[in-house]
């Protein structure tokens, strides 16, 4: 099967999944609570502001997609993965409502955050639900067959991924305002906010499917520098990449401010680094400083050297997979290949 | 062993695991996070306002000495059951972190809270971090020599717990603005919001402790029956309790307009409903409305009715006991029943 096959039947399953774990159980609490859960819906995508079933942009499901990938490529089955496919992706939408409340962003996927159309205090809230329903998503594995030593070391896997993702939010917080902030901190950075949950989205796939602490460790790597490469290439698209295409303004994170790597390879050029770091000291961008800034880090060579970064982490992503071939399942094996491929080069 | 004794004991093993569960592990990811752990430590009271060692209030312990009790009594050794309790604790303070953002409460324990301090984004990215923490607490639990299948079922229970949390706040925050909540309404909401992490707290200590599920189960109908009468009383001190003994200013739910049982039960009422109604949706309370709804309260008899509940609670709650007695080991039950009366009966 080709990936697209392949994802097609899973996106199926996990989306059924992702149903029976979003609608509120038969209350063991009298008074309704639909309301909670239509805010996580709206985030989800089932519903529009009004609150009326829809079908909107929901996001590209890469988590679940490497979970279910790499449960099969160890040979597992990867029906019974699609509880832990559904909280890790339950837990990156948390992360998104919480993210978009203390970055007091307004807009997700072309549409209102949740906290800008429900309030932050119940937007918060939702999130934490959806947080919570994510660990209760593992708790389903045992009724698919999946054994509670594996269930039980899936879920330490994921809790391990949780703290790790709420220390790289706080470094990323952490990095606004300074612009003394190293290459190593940023990878430091992403490690945690972006690659945590992609390194243990297919790790914790191969140990529901069975896989040996070794193989597992292997994917785990893998999915580790899938996300360096996956997140390299969003900060590319946050500043070069094509409006159209990307659903963002143009240059968004040079207006933003934000310290993705291109932004911190021109701070700290020789040639370039002075006048920057003066512009990032100063107040809000105007449009012509947006244009002197995208000058800049052409000029000191940002772009190339973000692209080559991007190259790197694929190269050795694909060099961790490829070491996994002679004990893998062909198709699936082949459908990580092809995620990665697409990951690395895309424009949106 | 009193009370007292098994108190102290308990509370120097949970000291010990807080401190080891909120201390930055030796990093995975490279930049520090400790200004990340030093937010949570502040709130925990460990930090004074300038991040210096100190030993401020932090609050009862009640979930914790429930599981560590109740895990005791059925036979079962409590030092096993020490992460689960140090996760109940955690999941207790994240929920106070996230309540006071989602209030916009300014002080909690006589200091300002942490999103007062630290900014709201900090805060509500601590509070996660906390939450993450909870549930990787019970991950110690295997090397405490907790079969898997028990540490899975623990963890079970602790999530199901994470979702009626979640659903308890958002009906509270519901409640604002009506005038229309009805007393069934209101058991509800605190089923969820204060009821839900009481009844684990207890059923979980038993379910570590070996316990058979009908055990557990009258354990959880106890912890349900304390957590209201708990809850109740609280309800009774935010109107009627003495500012110098509570430390929260005196009436400050009438202040605040909280929908709380005395309230609800004075909105409902034939003789003085109307004027309340009035009041309440009215604006901003002066201190002379306060005094008028402190009297209107007492025309319609809410403090005995309030007084009547907690009374109905705690005998309900010590039924349960007296029923497991027959199985129990007899200093730890009876230290449990001797809890229930200490709070039952508090002032502060």
């Amino acid at each position: 099967m080709s990936l697209a096959d392949l994802v097609a039947t899973y996106l199926a399953w996990l989306e059924a999944e992702l149903r029976v774990l979003l609608t509120p159980q038969p209350a063991l609490i009298q008074p309704a609570v639909g309301g909670h859960y239509a805010i996580m819906q709206y985030h989800m995508g089932w519903l529009s502001t009004d609150l009326e079933p829809v079908q909107a942009p929901s996001g590209k499901r890469v988590r679940p997609l490497l979970c279910l990938l790499a449960c099969a490529a160890v040979g597992g089955d990867p029906a019974t993965a699609v509880p832990a496919a559904a909280g890790l992706e339950l837990l990156h939408n948390f992360s998104l409502i919480h993210d978009d409340i203390e970055d007091a962003s307004l807009t997700r996927r072309h549409r209102p955050t949740a906290w800008a159309l429900f309030g932050m205090p119940r937007a918060c809230n939702a999130g934490d639900g959806m947080f919570s329903l994510a660990h209760a998503a593992f708790q389903r594995l045992p009724a698919q067959g999946v054994r509670p030593d594996i269930a039980l070391n899936a879920l330490r896997l994921f809790d391990e991924t949780c703290v790790r993702l709420t220390e790289g939010q706080y470094l990323d917080m952490s990095f606004e305002g300074r612009l003394d902030v190293s290459v190593e901190d940023y990878f430091g950075m992403i490690a945690g906010k972006t690659g945590a949950l992609l390194a243990a989205s297919p790790e914790i796939g191969a140990v529901i499917g069975g896989a040996a602490p070794e193989v597992s460790d292997a994917y785990r790597r893998f999915g580790a520098a899938l996300g360096r490469a996956f997140q390299l290439r969003d900060d590319i698209l946050g500043i070069w990449g094509d409006e159209a295409v990307t659903g963002k303004s143009a240059a968004s994170d040079i207006l933003s401010k934000k310290k993705s790597l291109p932004v911190l390879y021109g701070l700290a050029c020789q040639a370039v680094g002075a006048e920057l770091r003066r512009l990032y000291a100063g107040p809000e961008f105007a449009a012509a400083d947006v244009a002197r800034v995208l000058a800049l880090l052409d000029a000191a060579g940002a772009h190339t050297y973000a692209q080559e970064q991007v190259h790197h982490a694929t190269i050795e992503a694909r060099q961790a997979l490829d070491r996994l071939a002679p004990e893998s399942t062909a198709a699936p094996h082949a459908a990580l290949a092809e995620l990665l491929d697409v990951l690395a080069e895309r424009n949106e």
